[in-house]
């Protein structure tokens, strides 16, 4: 059977990461006889300088056709002025959007090679690992009226709309309790439902799913205020964290900065199981950014894009112990000392991002 | 000349760290002729017990008449279940926008004392001094509509609206450079505008007040997430940072949380200057809640609500003087090593909220 990839590596160190998977790809294809075919396309700044666009149509055919997408990244200085339509970000957002990736799953764990190297103290953030469940195609993000309108007399009015409706939380609030008996059992929900009346909602509705269906799982809930405040005071309390777009894009990355391990960190978005076939569409990235101040140099680290490979092995064709073996692979290669420049440490070995790459794959 | 001030100590350890202030009071008006005249009001679960909502029409027309106000906290699990409407934190709100409380300055500062008790490296906090400026009658908090909406179908629709005039973010802005240029000369202002609307107004109109006004300020713009990620990682980069209402709830929650002082941490809400007296409305309160947990056992840290006094006399009093002095007085009894429960660590001397109290108010 073979297996479908759209590789979008984007801009800055995007291409770069994602060499490193594309090797991968053909060491598991040869080897292993894994039957992955890929495709690549153009998103972000890229598409922008081909097409005008941060997504061709075409390319946008092709993810949604696709058994997986896997992105690097998107942005830099270049586009900084091009229209808010047409923006790096946009590829990104409407790949979200119309392929319904409502479920992202942002894993903050700390390899401990590099336990030292966040700014938090070693014993906080040690044996650290959380996956935060972030809603990606509703609330601020998406939500209309989304405008700026000229009052006149100087005066302008920007406006964006936070809308959840019951179904868009059941099932995020899903897929965490689900994950959750996986992993330690426990759900924090995160809003701010004392200013919120989306969150709210948000709160009755995960109390609802929970008490319907998932009772064995423990709740708890949080304002999204005091969450970053405990995130940071004692991260290790957290299992599973549920929370909406907005807050969760903050407070995964606040999570992701606590690990030392932000240029290390994947994630995946995904969508609801096809009625028919059981199979959900889904996205793979880095939590990192383009990094443009360091493109182009072999200097970037690939292994956020490499662990996200892992992922999809893992969620979309469901090559678990192939998984397994590539995250392995990755805290092996940290505890051997071998590092890119932005984890490195005294005594270790520095090396470039193919390098990096390579050495993954010897594993 | 008198003082007006209206003090309302709320719920939980409120009234406890209040009267700690009212010694404060009594000390100088005895020793120093300072003419402070006090009244007190009810708020929160208070005011919902003795009158059916989180403020009284009589309490709020007091505090609209006061100099300043002086708050404490407001909530707890006895009102988890009190109509939206009425919940503790709306007074606090209704405070907030009808006295036009529209800046709120919160800084976060690392005690030397109190380094070690933070969960970020020493070196990462010792000496940090940042002044988060958060806009505080705008955005997510106020905009209409805020609703949920019943869709049928056991499908309901909560909706909350961001908003930003550009006669808001230009007066929070100007707050923000004007403080700046009294401490470290930077402000960072943070916004999504890779998201929303109202960030790319908001981007524009700051630089646009920078340009006009304050081009002698180093300006910087960080989105917010990074924000948050950068705050972790370091946050001594910071000088000023100034955001809207919502991201500015999340970001002086991490803040405050870095410095290990949370419960030593004051906030000012300050309106616009009066046009005939130049005064400014006021509210002064502690960034911590009001840890029904510990109320009433002598056990909570008057720090914060005494910080928040010294703020009074700083910004609504000009009484520099006194306000320095109070504030040394705080770090030279914590550098004496005389601590609440809360900041306990080994080798200090353990004392009560009222004994906490005298020790300041005797240096
Ligand atoms: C690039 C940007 C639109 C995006 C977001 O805000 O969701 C990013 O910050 C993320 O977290 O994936
Ligand atoms: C109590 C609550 C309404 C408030 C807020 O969200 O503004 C609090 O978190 C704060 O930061 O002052």
């Amino acid at each position: 059977m073979t297996k479908t990839l759209l590789l979008l590596p984007g801009d800055g160190i995007g291409p770069e990461a994602m060499a490193e998977v594309e090797k991968l790809v053909a060491v598991m294809n040869k080897e292993e006889s894994a039957g992955f075919e890929t495709e690549k396309g153009l998103v972000g700044g890229a598409a922008y300088d081909a097409h005008g666009a941060a997504i061709s149509e075409d390319d946008m055919a092709k993810a949604m056709a696709a058994d997986a997408v896997l992105f690097g990244a998107v942005g830099g200085p270049k586009w900084d002025d091009v229209p808010y339509e047409v923006r790096p970000e946009a590829g990104l957002l409407r790949l979200r959007k119309d392929m319904e990736l409502f479920a992202n799953l942002r894993p903050a764990i700390c390899y401990p090679a590099l336990a030292s190297a966040s700014s938090l103290k070693p014993d906080v953030v040690e044996g650290l690992d959380i996956l935060i469940v972030r809603e990606l195609t509703g609330g601020v993000y998406f939500g209309e009226p989304k405008e700026i309108i000229d009052l006149g007399n100087g005066q302008k009015r920007g406006i964006d709309t936070q809308v959840y409706d019951t179904f868009e939380i059941e099932r995020i609030a899903g897929v965490a309790f689900d994950l959750a008996r996986t992993r330690g059992n426990k759900v924090c929900s995160m809003e701010k439902r004392n200013v919120m009346k989306s969150g709210v909602l948000w709160n009755e509705v995960v109390s609802a799913v929970h008490k319907a269906s998932y009772s064995d799982v423990e709740l708890t809930h949080m304002l999204a205020d005091a969450g970053g405040m405990q995130m940071v005071r004692w991260p290790k309390q957290f299992d599973v964290i549920v929370t909406d777009n907005l807050f969760g894009d903050m407070l995964s990355d606040v999570a992701a900065m606590l690990t030392g391990s932000l240029g290390m960190l994947p994630s995946a978005s995904l969508g609801a199981p096809d009625a028919k076939s059981g199979k959900r569409k889904a996205l793979y990235e880095p939590v990192h950014g383009s990094a443009p101040d360091i493109a182009g140099q072999g200097a970037a680290n690939p292994i956020a894009m490499i662990a996200s490979f892992a992922m999809c092995l893992r969620y979309s064709f469901e090559m678990v112990e192939q998984a397994d073996r590539l995250e392995k692979a990755i805290a092996d290669v940290l505890e051997s000392g071998i590092r890119t420049g932005d984890i490195m440490a005294d005594g270790c070995r520095k090396v470039s991002t193919s390098e990096m790459g390579d050495e993954i794959a010897a594993k």
